[in-house]
Parts: structure tokens; C-alpha cells; sequence
């Protein structure tokens, strides 16, 4: 048998020093006074490598542990909260982005604002989160990292129904649209916004107004039996 | 500090028992006499578990290789082909896919008819070409992970200049039709096809036409400054 049968069999010795991480990049909405900005919760390191320098959350894979239960636990255990939407979103394995060989598989999610907690953080001291637009310097390379999800998330919200993970089950277009303006960092003329989500046919009007300082806006909300996004054959 | 901050530090023990591989998925064309089909190189696995069994290309990643080396190594020891197109599809890492715990993230790339060759195929006799419509049962998760890879290709001939990665420098439009429908597994309509590519924008009539058993066709080329599909900030 010729050497490459032999690795394509899986007959060579891995390596021992070879490990394997779940990080995940959680993406929810501040609103505050302003127009809502996309944030993103990190972790303060407490030891080398990088000790004091934010990472993302995560850890690495348990034994008897799927890669995306471990990036539910991870999730959970950072925000307190559940995901609205859960996605692999890439496997970081460069030799040299930690100072031991570890492979990172990534995963991003969505969490509402107003989402219900599912428990509470586990260690809220060493967590803040932070506007994509001004983060801190991150360690290894989860600045790359976070830029990719970044790309991800804008090319998604242009062909899905994505934004809806970040939103309430109700809205107006006009938050709506914020959400897509926070996510494409850009203004969006409110007229063709508002005739292109309408000509979508995934909005569904409900019979509630937002009342406020402003004109009461109608209340939409996303049709249910579809899907945030066509994930394909792994997901049905 | 709490067991949360522990694990998102990376201070707990990753278990010795996880390995991690790379598979590749490589998508051809095969014309024979009729239209052409999609084809997939499968290695016959020699030894347990599966033996016997027909597995994707891949092997162990090594201590100093990147990800996407492991892939473009196994791809080149398999068919003895340079890819046109290679891009991460996926990290599989479910408990039970496997005897041991085994992580495979999983590439998939494209290779032309008419490829150059960079070398031999190290083990020709344990190496099968088949029509993806018609493939024999797989070892482990590689039938679900054909079928993904096969999604995604669908997925990204739409929107995306991908099929160009089948095709030679030239071809005509019923040529690159026709690698349309192999991919879409439905046949198109040859006007409408006509219509689309040529209002898209990406394609350069050539002066040379095909000649043969037809009236002449005009040969096309595909812009090639512009890039067979946006990978985002990793790739640029």
C-alpha cells in the first residue's frame, strides 16, 4: 500500500498536541438614545496566552459533546440567554494563530434584546459586551474572526429573513429597517425600503400600532413557517 | 474564578482522545456521450472501520500544516489535479460518526476536465471516479456530507461565477448550460439561459467559434478579473 492510501485510510499516527475549541460570536442589538448598533459580548482572559485581552467566548470540545451544543453551552453560559439563530460560520485552524496548534470551530448566533433568560451568566465580571464598530484589540486572531462573521451576517441579511433574529415578534418598518441599517452600517431610503420588504411577501401585518412622540406605525410580523434562513440538507 | 471563566479561558483539560481530519469533496464534470454529469473522486478504504467501503478523499491534518494545505495535499495525492476552486463546506464533528472522536473539516473544490495534471495519483488502484446521481454507499457521515456539498454547489451557481471553475478558459453557451443543468439536475430553457448570461455581464465573447456536426458557435471567456465568488475578508 503506497503512502497515500495509507493517509487516506486514516492509517498514519495524528498528532497528540492537536486541540480542538468552540468559539462563538454572538450578535444582538443596542438601542439606547441613538440608532441601534450591532454588539457583540467578549471575554476578559485571566490567563496566558493573552492574559487581559478580550476573546471570544467558548472553550474547548468535551468528549461526549457535539460541536454545536458545545457553542449552546459556551452561549449560554457567557450571555445567560438562548440564540434566536445558530449557524457554523468557519474552522480556524492556522498553525500558528495560538501558541499551541489548536483548530477552532466557529459558530455565530443571534440573540434578542428582549430575549427571555435562560439562566444567568456564569461569570459576569469577566464579560461586556461591545459595538462592532469600536472594539478593543482581541486576542489571537478573533479579530479576523469577528470581521468574517461580520461579512457573513451583512451578506445574509440581504437574501433572508435573518434580520428577524435580532428583532422582537413584532415591529414597525422603521425598526425594521434600523436593524438593517446597524447590520449594513449605511442609511436606507425609507420609501424603497419599505415598498421592497412589502413586495417581499414575508411580512405579515398585524392588527397593533406603535404609539409614541410619532404617528402610530403599524405592527408587522415575520411569516413563522419560514425558516430565518435556507441552511440547507444539515438542517432539515 | 467561577468554572465558566475557567472554561472560556481555556484553563480546563481538552481531552487526548480527539483527532482531527481533512476531507475534501471534488466536484468535476464527466461528458462521455451524453450531457455531462457531476463527478466525485472516492477512495476505497483498506482497513477498518469501513473497510471496503468508499470514503472521501482526506487524511490527518498535520502538526505544521494549514487547514486549506491538508486539503489542496490530499486533493493532489488523490487525483493528481490542481483545483480551480477550493473553499472550507464544513466542520463535522458528531460523537458518534465515528468509532473514535474524530473532527473533519471538510473542503470542497473544483477541478476542470481538462486540468493540467501537477503530479500522479500516488494509489490509482484504490481511487474511483463516480456520477454523484448514482454513488455506491459511504463510509461514516460522507453521504450526508456529499449531499451538503452538493447543496451548497447548487446554492452558489446562482448567484456566483462558480461554474466557470468546470469549464476550459473558452466554451460556448450551450456548453456552459449544459454545466448549468448538470449542477441543477433540470434542464433550462436555451433562450432564456442565452438572455440571463449575456445581460449578466461577466462574459467576454472570444473571436473564435466552435465548429463540428452543428451550425458554429460563438466561444466565450469570463471575465477574469473579477473572481469565481466572494469569499469575504479571508480571502482577499
Amino acid at each position: 500500500m503506497t503512502q497515500t492510501a495509507s493517509r487516506a485510510n486514516g492509517a498514519s499516527t495524528p498528532t497528540d498536541d492537536m486541540r480542538v475549541a468552540v468559539s462563538t460570536v454572538i450578535f444582538s442589538l443596542r438601542a439606547g438614545d441613538a440608532a441601534p448598533s450591532v454588539v457583540i459580548p467578549l471575554v476578559r482572559r485571566t490567563r496566558d496566552p493573552h492574559e487581559g485581552l478580550w476573546a471570544l467566548p467558548g472553550g474547548w470540545l468535551r468528549d461526549a459533546e457535539n460541536l454545536e451544543a458545545a457553542a449552546s453551552r459556551t452561549l449560554a453560559e457567557t450571555t445567560g440567554l438562548a440564540p434566536s439563530y445558530l449557524e457554523q460560520l468557519y474552522a480556524f485552524g492556522d498553525v500558528d494563530r495560538s501558541p499551541t496548534r489548536v483548530v477552532s470551530i466557529v459558530y455565530w448566533a443571534l440573540v434578542r434584546e428582549d430575549a427571555s433568560h435562560a439562566g444567568e451568566p456564569e461569570d459576569p465580571e469577566n464579560v461586556a459586551w461591545f459595538d462592532t464598530a469600536a472594539l478593543p484589540p482581541l486576542a489571537f486572531d478573533h479579530a479576523q474572526i469577528v470581521d468574517y462573521a461580520l461579512w457573513r451576517l451583512r451578506n445574509k441579511v440581504g437574501y433572508s429573513r435573518i434580520a428577524h433574529g435580532l428583532l422582537a415578534d413584532e415591529f414597525t418598518l422603521a425598526e425594521l429597517r434600523e436593524v438593517y441599517e446597524a447590520i449594513l452600517g449605511r442609511r436606507l431610503d425609507p420609501a424603497n425600503f419599505r415598498r421592497q420588504v412589502e413586495s417581499s411577501g414575508t411580512l405579515i401585518p398585524t392588527a397593533g400600532f406603535r404609539t409614541g412622540s410619532h404617528r402610530p406605525a403599524r405592527l408587522y410580523r415575520y411569516n413563522q413557517d419560514v425558516e430565518l434562513a435556507d441552511r440547507g440538507p444539515l438542517h432539515q
